[in-house]
């Protein structure tokens, strides 16, 4: 066994300027010792069926899934998890306890 | 900049047995150097609004674009994707060039 993956897929209304929430999110990151990694990224598959709409990926990692529930309940994230709510048009999240088939190098 | 990052999504038909699947991905990491890292796992968030019945998540990342382009079109991949789609009852796909906030320790 792995990590604890957290991992959100997200559409942004047209007026956000995702930068700004990435920003709040490297705050976030710097403000919780629990957050294990993150990294996050733009969808550059082009395939509307295969992606239905998503635009971005967020993906944390944490040692355990005390360490999430630690940051889900942590004040800094209680904050932003509002301001990112009122970001999204959908948003997809996934919290996957990670088999490590192969490990990176 | 850090990986490219290959992520899955799949909720699979009724009858099909996931392990087996997985196996199946195993020798196709095996086979094919340009795959750096992969994981996968259960999902185990329970909103189904977030997760839209989305049960696995399957992980994999490349050092670059051209290394996935390389495992795409790999005789190995290109016959286990058949495998794989039929198992499937709906899959997203994100190519998801990763920008690494906070990495690893």
């Amino acid at each position: 066994m792995g990590d604890f993956n957290h991992i959100v897929v997200a559409k942004f209304k047209e007026d956000v300027i995702v930068d700004e929430l990435v920003k709040g999110m490297e705050k976030l990151v710097s403000d919780i010792e629990a957050v294990k990694s993150f990294e996050w990224g733009h969808n550059i598959e082009s395939n509307e069926m295969l992606t239905q709409g998503y635009t971005h990926v967020f993906s944390m990692t944490f040692r355990n899934s005390e360490d999430l529930t630690a940051y889900l309940g942590h004040p800094s994230h209680v904050a932003f998890s509002t301001t990112f709510s009122e970001a999204i048009e959908n948003i997809l999240l996934f919290d996957v306890p990670a088999v490590i088939v192969k490990a990176s190098a």
